[in-house]
């Protein structure tokens, strides 16, 4: 371990979630707690590029645990994809005396965040903030919980649609490369079948799937589909081979869209933000690097930013079955 | 007057909206109250055709008013659009001995109970659900408060998200034919601009706005674009429009859907609801006939059903002018 | 009218209510939107003699409208309510070239801006902020809205434990002078019985309805009492009165308290207060003075201060019957 | 193993939790996917000695996954504590040829499971709902996660109005014995201070970390007590306390309430319920017996009901230590 740290800095990268915020003002009130001070760099790493930074005390973070968003603000940054970008962002570190950086966000940002160690040595902790809860090393990512029950609340508003009118919807949720939205929510809303990009369930077992359920006396029915599902039609073009292939649907589509990202975040995702807040801070105090936090069994934990980059985050099985047997 | 009326028969019609459930358990305990009969019809005029009837007591219309749609579920009829199809829907009621019909639903269902009236001298009377609030003879029909929240709270998830990476959101909400739930989100909703059915603000006007609201320091924005607005192209035309025609905008489209049909009604539309079903039933019981009942200056009045069928509700214009203000 | 105004004010007082921080909002907005300076002061009456005004722009209110609470903040002031404290408020106003004051709050804040305005002759204007809806000349005050769908919510959740273990439940609301709250919530949740200042029930008659409602088939039963219910007897000495006179009841008591006062503002209390901001800041350019705005027949109208203090809000007859009637 | 079974029972029991209904569905639906009936017992122990049962196949569950509270019903039975009333229940699960029973409550619940298998070797599975969180033998019970977030929505209400007017507010949350909703509410709704049964903080220290956090600039402060905190005072002492040794304080004070156990259950509270009932149910069908469904490690496990009973729920101290840190 070298010098001690006396200056942290924290960013948020890549899309945004709920808890980020929450994240930001434990990182910021743990920084205080230890005496060493914290600064917010606005815009992700176009703002560190630019050194667009501000001094931030634990009073500046009041009243933002329950806000959705960051605001710190979020962006992608072409600029620090090449050495030149990099180069100029650790100029404005070290010219700010800035001793580590915490970056929230999101697979892509941790890469970036390793390339800039690996190139100048610059401590760099990741803390991982996404709905998606794409990343490995991290039973949940921040703001997926509170995805979770926005997607599951819009949900029962369309069942109570869908059931006054024996409907069948298809609903799109957020999940471009994984399935861990679309299979929770589709177990919690009662779905009888959910495509996720993991499985390619096949037109003609969803056909055979939604005659079994109308047979077995459902008279409306919700189908989830993730963004990236495979079976190789979007949202709209399953709804069209439904008409067109099978009778007597009144088939419906939902995209759900933006309002998945934001909200005040869930108890669970606030929690969390605070527990991560504090390890990447003291992490970083302690001299370790490279790591994202993360959660394991219940307990906040490091996993090496680069196992976090490769490893792929696996859902659950069990939770397939479960889906299976629920919609008995 | 002619004979003490002994049963009554209530419906839902058309496209649901929050505050049926209440409506219909309203209309069940007056008729409790006044020890007369009650039954619910099925799936709108089509179970009326059909005979799908079912006693209701005060107690089978327990736990519903906190529920969305409609336990009577709703449909559109082909069939009541003919005359041989009232003609079996009237001996339907004359055989189950039923004096008098309660038909919750929107204008289209109002033209219907109508013509029913008109050709067999049914009594009828009508209660206006739905969440467009476009029907003449009331302030507020059953649904729209309701509406206007789950809209709002959509609009505040989004804006999360757009103010973090200072992006232009065009949200799409319901509304064919008239613009009431896009004036009231819009400003409830901090919108820089509403495109609404009744006026044509025009593209120039449009990119206009946008621009003066960002050299004004906003760096993020949301239009509300009620589904039948009059800009000449849909929601995501609009979206290609800007992004050929204006720089430096990442522009996203939200199409807010079915989601806004649904949900536990709003303290303010299960009180309507409640007040709604009693005076409908005692205004049957009266004698009365052929009307719909609406809120007109806080107070239940009735309508007759040919002026709230032809009569156009009309958007409140100062609500435009204050949204204008608001957006500076 | 006298000279052009170049400079209002605007202040929060009493307690605080949903819809305040719209209500600023729009205050500042419309300021803007005539080109006239607008300057916030903190902390209610206490701040004016303080002098601790902030200049406010459009862009200083973003992200407000949607916000519980008032950012301006409220407080009671002793000194506000003698000559010497008022002498110096004025000076106050004058020094800062203000020439007029919107006043957000109760009947208490509007007596205050009366006598303030009848010894220096400053231009005066009221918006109605509270929930307890007992204000004269308006239908809604800021926030009752808002309020009756948190308390609303409330009861559905603890009517789920009630109707689980066949319990008797007293829950207590806002209101200690006016019945409004208890009585919409009363029928929005399916009270058995809604006790109110207004009315008294008689213990007698209460334990009468609770008795026949168990007869006529309920298991579990939800009483909503107001705070200044007029029974005689608090809601714990309530309990225990049921508990000793009547039998197999297990009664429970729940205070809903101050959670009634926060949350992000409905979408008519938004809407409401960006009205009433745009109303009373034209109207004082108008040349009025001593009016509060209010909303009537939904247009947003000026009522004397003078009679908004007097007159008395009352509650609606139709709704006790209603409720009545519902409780079948 | 023995002879394979044929019916099951489920029955709830204990104070209600927002997760039952979803228990209650899955177990119905993992028999009918098993082709084994299965009957619902009513209102707990006290309905199994009455044999208050009814078949449920997979339909008769619709619509329940997002209810709070429980269709079953549930009620504490004394009867159920005597081996006579025990043996009356017995012979009503042979007589209507049921073979295996879950049962879905507390450690109270368990216990009578078990002593019920003791006597009469009858196959029983339990299932934790309570929203306490206070069973040993898995990470969650059923309803926590939904009262987590209850609770944390009222706390931000209550902020709104704390911070407007420059507030301290105790505010007491449920846990008799666990400080497990106090410690995670706490953290998520930014407290000054939590009292948990687990920790006496004492009298002084709560004044001084008071002190403290006025001292650093904070004009509002929330404490959160649990039921069963240890410090000696109820929380209207507590009131009266700070109002006599503290100056400047405006104390309020807000008991939570029986609103805590109701509401719509979370979407990790769903899943979790149906993965409990997948599991109790094939694990009866498997031949086990005297099992607690549990979490462990985000998978779904068996822990003897014995260690469920005498183990403890123990609070994570990182928390403590995590909540300290924010309220720097």
């Amino acid at each position: 371990m070298g010098k001690a740290m006396k200056k942290l800095a924290v960013l948020t990268s890549g899309g945004d979630s709920p808890g980020m915020n929450a994240a930001i003002r434990s990182v910021v009130r743990t920084c205080a707690y230890h005496e060493v001070e914290c600064v917010g760099v606005y815009r992700g790493y176009e703002g560190l590029i630019e050194g667009d930074f501000k001094a931030m005390d634990a009073r500046s973070v009041r009243g933002i645990i329950n806000k959705g968003g960051t605001i710190l603000k979020s962006a992608r940054s072409k600029e620090f994809r090449t050495e030149e970008g990099r180069k100029i962002a650790y100029k404005q570190l070290i010219d700010a005396h800035i001793d580590g950086l915490v970056v929230v966000g999101g697979d892509g940002s941790f890469t970036g965040a390793l390339i800039f160690n690996q190139e100048f040595g610059f401590p760099v902790m990741g803390i991982p903030g996404t709905i998606d809860n794409d990343i490995y090393g991290t039973s949940h990512t921040l703001g997926f919980d509170t995805a979770l029950n926005t997607v599951v609340d819009a949900i029962d508003k369309i069942r109570d649609t869908a059931s006054s009118h024996n409907r069948l919807f298809f609903i799109e949720v957020m999940g471009r490369d994984v399935g861990h939205i679309a299979l929770n929510v589709g177990i919690a809303g009662g779905a009888e079948e959910i495509l996720i990009p993991e499985e390619d369930l096949g037109l003609d077992r969803l056909v055979e799937s939604l005659n079994k359920s109308r047979k077995s006396g459902k008279t409306s029915s919700i189908v989830i589909v993730a963004e990236g599902d495979k079976i190789g039609k979007n949202i709209f073009e399953l709804k069209d081979y439904v008409d067109e292939n099978m009778e007597g649907y009144d088939v419906r589509v939902s995209v759900l869209g933006h309002m998945q990202r934001g909200g005040a975040p869930s108890c669970f995702d606030r929690v969390l933000a605070s527990r991560m807040g504090v390890k990447a801070v003291e992490s970083l105090l302690e001299g370790e690097t490279n790591y994202m936090v993360g959660l394991l069994d219940n307990k906040v934990e490091l996993t090496p930013l680069e196992k976090a980059i490769k490893g792929k985050s696996k859902i659950n099985l069990e939770l397939l079955r479960v889906s299976d047997i629920m919609s008995t």
